[in-house]
């Protein structure tokens, strides 16, 4: 496995690679999530590229860009123990966004809902990364998980909008044996707080639930999750949604497929987490 | 020479040529000025793909969408003649510009001047069609023209800001005998007009001129400008600049490299013309 740090070194590298190529791009504090990801892309791409950039622009000055754990040793053997055959590795953020970087790409269609409206210049962030990354790489194959499912939605309208000649695929989201989702972002979570996480999981199952009884009110819905969190001293909910899964705008009753999907405060740590119905349906 | 009509058809034609690839994007209507680049592109590349689009994104409503001057069939001809490949002519906008699009490429830290300042959301809709048409045509070089400048500089850093692996080559403005930069909206002018036209070049060799005789005022420059257009009743300013050419603020002592240019309503018709300062100097 060859590890580029130097943008400038990429080129050559990439250019020894056999077609098709798949991409996993990630921002690093790898999980079972990612891996997953590049098990797929090497199980049918000749040649497998991981990123791994802790993108600032898709951080708000607020949030916890700083914080984010890192830890590439690690994530360089786990990725080598996954056969992926060359990682891109950024050591310089200016290498990505030079002094006076002003340039951005908006989806402007998707991005103002559920994570959108919670963090409004993220999705501006990611893709903007993401389009870089593209044509950085030149993949012809890319990989990204469901627990990130705005995201996903973000990123296969990019591809199709601004015409990349790159097809998505989509990952499952990876669970604790207890149904948190994973994260990097579960490492800043204390014992006790790691002990409550899994309310969001169990918030989902509870809708899956319901919709197998038969409900499709969209407000009884997100109420039921909203309980379920209520009764949870830790959980502090963002937003609790039952989407349509076009426009993501929220319905009054389920009628086709819906992203049922969440974001809470659990101490100083956001977690998201979502599921698709009808239970079993994938994202796109 | 092949012509694609429908994107669907475009990348088994690509995938058939040779790289390196040269990319000539034109809205059509061509003149000596496209044709010199396709001609560049001819001389240093394996294949040479040239684009026919009247992009809708970059006309605000007031603008000439509807009235820019078409002819497919001799385009055709003319781009056979210099030995182009393949050439893309979407008969569709659709086909680009799908209901409920809503993803834009904004390159923000060069468009609110000049013509930026005139026509707002003109350079969004360049750069992203230019995005978009480097991700389907997948040059090696694209060819954009000088008389264009603050175009060639959004289009620079477009390709520097998302990592096109694209290098810029820029053809020099091409002109009628009389000094008028060729342009598709010549087309417009009545005798009259067009026999006013040539202003915008004599503005720019005065200003040659005096910054030959060693003036280096930015508010003398612009006023000789103006003074000139003043005393021509078809010509009516839009803007007249001499500006940092990394910046593209109006300067107000030349020193290093500018870019004078103006914009000017002739009748109906906006003409823009520029020239970079000390005289030949390029613009890159």
């Amino acid at each position: 496995m060859k590890v580029i740090t130097s943008l400038g070194d990429f080129p050559a590298a990439r250019g020894a690679l056999t077609s098709p190529v798949g991409f996993v791009p990630t921002m690093g504090y790898l999980h079972e999530g990612h891996l997953s990801l590049a098990r797929m892309a090497r199980e049918s791409c000749a040649a497998v590229i991981a990123s791994i950039f802790v993108n600032p622009t898709q951080f708000a000055p607020t949030e916890d860009l700083a914080a984010y754990p890192r830890d590439l040793d690690r994530d360089l053997e786990l990725l080598e123990a996954e056969g992926v055959d060359l990682v891109l590795a950024p050591s310089d953020n200016g290498a990505l966004y030079p002094p006076g970087y002003d340039t951005w790409v908006d989806v402007a269609g998707l991005t103002h809902r559920l994570e959108g409206a919670s963090r409004p210049t993220h999705f501006r962030g990611v893709a903007t990364v993401v389009a870089k990354l593209f044509n950085i790489v030149q993949p012809q194959h890319a990989y990204f998980g469901q627990k990130d499912a705005q995201q996903a939605l973000v990123i296969r309208r990019l591809i199709r909008d601004l015409n990349f000649p790159i097809a998505l695929h989509l990952g499952p989201t990876i669970r604790e044996a207890d149904g948190l989702a994973m994260s990097s972002r579960n490492a800043y979570l204390t014992p006790e707080q790691r002990g409550a996480a899994p309310i969001l999981r169990r918030c989902l199952d509870h809708v899956e639930r319901l919709y197998a009884e038969g409900e499709r009110d969209g407000d009884v819905l997100r109420r039921a999750m909203g309980e379920i969190l209520d009764a949870e001293p830790l959980a502090l909910p963002d937003y609790i949604s039952v989407a349509d899964l076009e426009s993501l705008e929220e319905i009054a009753s389920v009628t086709g497929k819906a992203l049922v999907s969440l974001a809470v405060r659990v101490g100083k740590t956001r977690l998201i987490d979502n599921t698709i119905l009808p239970p079993g349906s994938g994202l796109f």
